[in-house]
């Protein structure tokens, strides 16, 4: 293999440029084969044709009131003082709300109105007025009307004014029929593989099923080809098949970048043309969009973020403009990142952030950016787009986002920045359990971030655990150092165990701290300003250790899971963390510290309902047991709260 | 049947009080019996329970760009100037994107960035960091770590984040089920109806089959019980074998209010608690919330709107808390009412109204309140909620409203308010055929409603036929008058036949509109305002005719079709209309007039891409042979344009 044999991106469009391609080329593209189903079974479906009515509704003159039917005329006068006596029977005829106006009357009085003056008479004190209080034939619906347009989806609300106009089936638009061949010779597909025993760079494959998912949503049926090697002629094949066959589109999945085992576009360009290969949009660069046979194939990109994100942009519009529906916009709000986001020039970025309302504002948290991490999306609450031309948008400024989650949801969310614990999780869980309309979202970047994002407003508290290296505390002179001015809480939620994690049986016989500067040693670092490298660095600094002559001092995580990973996965022989990430990965744990973990709440939030009900929470036994399950933990003095006026 | 048996309603609760009884009272009702799914047939399901990654993904370091590998370390120093060799298979090796990083290196290089220097050794003018381009083992998921909370809601996101974590069933919640019992001795099944001969009185029951849309996308699943008679015994037996059996939840729908017939409440009275009897919204006043054995049981009103109002607001959000989840909410977005909307005081009131973005605006358009017409909500694009304090909303003041539509689509809608005609729902249609995206939308408020609508900025056109008597001319005399200072066009739409519309076989002989004077005759006149209005009191005038004389000339109806139904129901013996309603409903039509009905459009939207779209369209030969079809109409000078200058 060589670096000639390469691929290069056709020219790269923009965004707006690919989707003006798709739109154009694909215009007459409509499913215009329909199915006939019975009404309350169309719901979702788009209309074929028009529909008009068959019956109007009522389809009688019927009283819109309980009361009597009278005719006008024979009220006219009537009056508090004058009342005027209707004989039952022939003046006047009792009747309830639907039923049939009587042929001859013209009119009901409420039977509030009414009062019963003989066994054979009412009387009444005040006129009717022709066809008062009655729902007169056709008042909802008039046979031969237009219900609905062509290209209408029915809701369970048109099933009403369906089967209320006489219509009882409908012709609808069958479904598009989408092939979706995931290619690779990586991938295992879970349904076959032995997933407990995956070999190094065996990749479970789970596009197909993303895909498939979206393609349902948007009223598609998917069909899954078995996974395809990445191999010119099979892949050949399955198109030339599915394009005979009674499919309408074809994705290919994987290989559509300008790698040199990328055949996807080499087979498109061969059965057909390609009329999009590269798109200046991150991720999701590396889509291709091709016609074989007057039919759309997509080389959709290997990566799950770039995929849905192609997926969104290109194929799901394309299918609702076949259906001639239209792909839902995803509502906007517009947020305030809580710092600044770099971005690329010239690429449109879709940046994933996590949001919630802290005050007024709606705040976002930028997740990581990889297009590999689909957790990046599942976590996500919206999505920034930085347009090509921006580098980037600055941090306390009103910027739009998409929103991935109903905006109540955005609305009553608990804002946790700051350390990384995994309690936060369990938390998490155990709120949603009890109050499934709130949430508790928390952003991992260090006890010192937590606390510059209090100050700045970007959340509603933060895990800290920031060890005064003087006196031996935690948290109090960091918050009255970082937050000067300001009246807070520290809530204890729980304290742990920290030390150095290592792989199982301990290989390199790793004692304590001393032995990282050991020169077989390679270590994992927690990322500047969280409290776990502070304590590295006091720990280092005690034992008169220079930090810059450790093997991977430079290296970081966010998180003690990726840690416990990189320890587990050989990147690292050691890393400190918490006795509750080595054990969730089987790893072993040599103790360092016992050491508190605080919530760190402003004044002005903590009487707060949602606040309220996180500290309700965190003391209940069950939440307790649960912590106490992942082991390394105290619950002893969680809830304790510890007061900092800032005029104290 | 006397007065004296009817029911009274409990004390009426407001919707606020009434939410709260239903939420306190059934607070610990949850589904709590499991499903296990694929993960890919979970999409839309409610998790029963936390689920953690059981893998890692990557499960191995990976390469994150195509490229080399190296050992960092063996890259430190390389410049422009100084370049460094490396030997391909022992210091580099050929690596593409998702490969696993061979043991011994811990870096990538981008092909970018790589020179080919001879067959066996690439050159590079960078140095590389450790881990640079590499996605680490754990990176997207580490094993042991939550992926998702008890209570959240699958979607396709998620399916590639629960495979790639190595989960492939979870458990979720069963849906809960749900038994709808129509009743109303009135109700005849469209399934077993012989429905093209309906007896007075006969109403189709459409409601069991709204609802049961209703609640399966709230992940419910429903079943229908045959239509009930009002028959205390019945529905007794329904309720008591719905609860003994495996029914979550039993609506019963009509029979709730308080009339002599309606038994909801005393069954729910004898089997249970009542909680709730009557609510103070409109529609949905006679709502019943009751407990049997412990599970929530429903009167709902027989109101298709009612019903649909009262399910909304309290068993969907039942539902959803049930299943962990949230009932969505709708989106909201400020509107502004073209005219003051009055409502009562002490009833919150749910106004739909049609909504379409004109200027900078988005502008309301009340559609008509009967709580019978499903047509109000199948045709509403928001709905204005009027709180019971309130005796309503003035006009040209922002209100919020909530939307039923999205909000492209209230974007991209042509705003027409005016005169009807039976043209505008085809060409409604025709333009939604070839653009999906596109939407008319049409109120009926006449002519002059139209113009004023135009002035008040409430619209983008007006569909209008004002003739000036004196001259013959059609609408220009009244756009200068009612739009002084504005620049207008005036494009025709279609010529037109209105007459007289009379039963079929005309049985009372009527010749002209000299017989309206008839004393045997009662006609349907159309509102003040509208073309048609205005041109028969001319005829009138003509005639020396007093309108005062006439029988039914009080009596009015906003559109053609509404006129042609009331002579085909008996309600009048003639009325004014186009012939193309006389001839949809099989009416007899004596020609009147032929009259001119054009489109006006004020100059600042005439330009816009959305009334060239329409213009282009209604000179289609597609869309001319349609409005032929209708009969009664001439295209001959459809789309010929007037222009109005203010200053002319």
């Amino acid at each position: 293999m060589a670096v000639s044999r390469r691929n290069v991106y056709l020219q790269k469009k923009s965004l707006t440029e690919a989707r003006e391609i798709v739109t154009r080329r694909f215009a007459g593209l409509s499913i215009n084969e329909t199915e006939t189903l019975a009404v309350p079974d169309a719901i979702g479906r788009t209309l074929a044709a028009p529909v008009f009515a068959r019956l109007s509704s009522p389809g009688f003159h019927a009283a819109a009131m309980d009361g009597i039917a009278v005719q006008a005329a024979s009220t006219y006068g009537a009056s508090e003082t004058r009342p005027i006596a209707l004989a039952i029977g022939s003046q006047a005829i009792f009747i309830n709300t639907g039923n049939v106006l009587p042929a001859g009357y013209d009119a009901v009085i409420m039977i509030e109105q009414v009062q019963q003056s003989g066994d054979a008479e009412v009387t009444i004190e005040a006129p009717a007025f022709p066809w008062q209080y009655i729902r007169k034939m056709g008042e909802d619906i008039v046979a031969t009307e237009l219900l609905f347009s062509q290209n209408h989806t029915i809701t369970p609300y048109c099933v009403g004014a369906l089967l209320a106009g006489g219509i009882f089936t409908v012709a609808v638009r069958r479904r598009p029929r989408v092939l979706i061949a995931p290619t690779g010779p990586e991938l295992v597909d879970w349904q076959s593989a032995d997933t407990d025993n995956l070999a190094p760079g065996q990749i479970l494959e789970t596009n197909s099923y993303i895909l498939g998912g979206l393609i349902e949503a948007c009223g598609g049926i998917s069909e899954r080809h078995a996974i395809v090697s990445d191999d010119h002629h099979a892949i050949r094949d399955i198109i030339k098949k599915a394009m005979a066959g009674d499919f309408d589109m074809v994705l290919t999945v994987g290989g559509s970048s300008a790698g040199s085992e990328d055949h996807a576009r080499a087979v498109m360009a061969d059965l057909g043309e390609i009329l999009v290969h590269g798109v200046t949009i991150m991720p999701g660069k590396p889509v291709i969009v091709g016609v074989i046979e007057g039919k759309p194939v997509f080389g959709m990109p290997g990566y799950p973020v770039s995929t849905i994100i192609a997926f969104e942009q290109f194929v799901g519009p394309l299918l609702c403009r076949m259906l001639g529906t239209l792909y839902p916009d995803k509502p906007v709000a517009d947020v305030f990142p809580t710092r600044k986001l770099a971005s690329k020039l010239g690429v449109e970025e879709f940046l994933r952030v996590k949001l919630g309302t802290v005050g007024d504002r709606i705040v976002a948290t930028a997740l990581p950016r990889g297009a590999g991490s689909i957790s990046t999306l599942t976590e996500a609450d919206g999505i920034i787009r930085i347009p090509s031309n921006s580098e980037g948008v600055a941090g306390d400024r009103p910027v739009q986002a998409e929103l991935l989650r109903p905006r109540a949801m955005i609305r009553d969310t608990i804002v946790v920045v700051g350390s990384h614990d995994n309690t936060l999780d369990i938390l998490a869980d155990h709120i949603r359990i009890e109050h499934p309309g709130l949430t508790l979202s928390s952003s991992h970047v260090g006890s010192l971030g937590g606390l510059m994002a209090i100050k700045k407003g970007g959340c509603h508290l933060a895990g800290s655990h920031l060890l005064d290296t003087e006196d031996g505390t935690y948290n109090v002179t960091y918050v009255q150092k970082y937050l000067p001015g300001r009246d807070v809480r520290l809530v204890n939620l729980v304290f742990r165990n920290q030390g150095l994690i290592v792989p199982k049986g301990n290989p390199k016989a790793i004692r304590d701290i001393s032995d990282l500067a050991r020169e077989d040693i390679s270590m994992i670092n927690r990322q500047a300003g969280s409290g776990t490298r502070i304590l590295l660095d006091y720990r280092l600094a005690q034992l008169g250790i220079d930090p810059g002559g450790l093997n991977g001092y430079g290296n970081d995580e966010f998180t003690h899971m990726s840690i416990a990973a990189a320890v587990l996965s050989g990147t690292a022989d050691v890393g400190l963390g918490i006795f509750a990430a080595a054990r969730a990965l089987e790893l072993d744990f040599i103790p360092v510290v016992t050491e508190q973990y605080d919530l760190v709440i402003p004044d002005e939030f903590f009487e707060s309902a949602r606040i309220q009900t996180l500290l309700e929470t965190i003391v209940t036994p069950a939440f307790k047991d649960r912590v106490a399950a992942l082991g390394g933990y105290s619950t002893a003095k969680t809830g304790s709260v510890v007061t900092i006026r800032a005029d104290a």
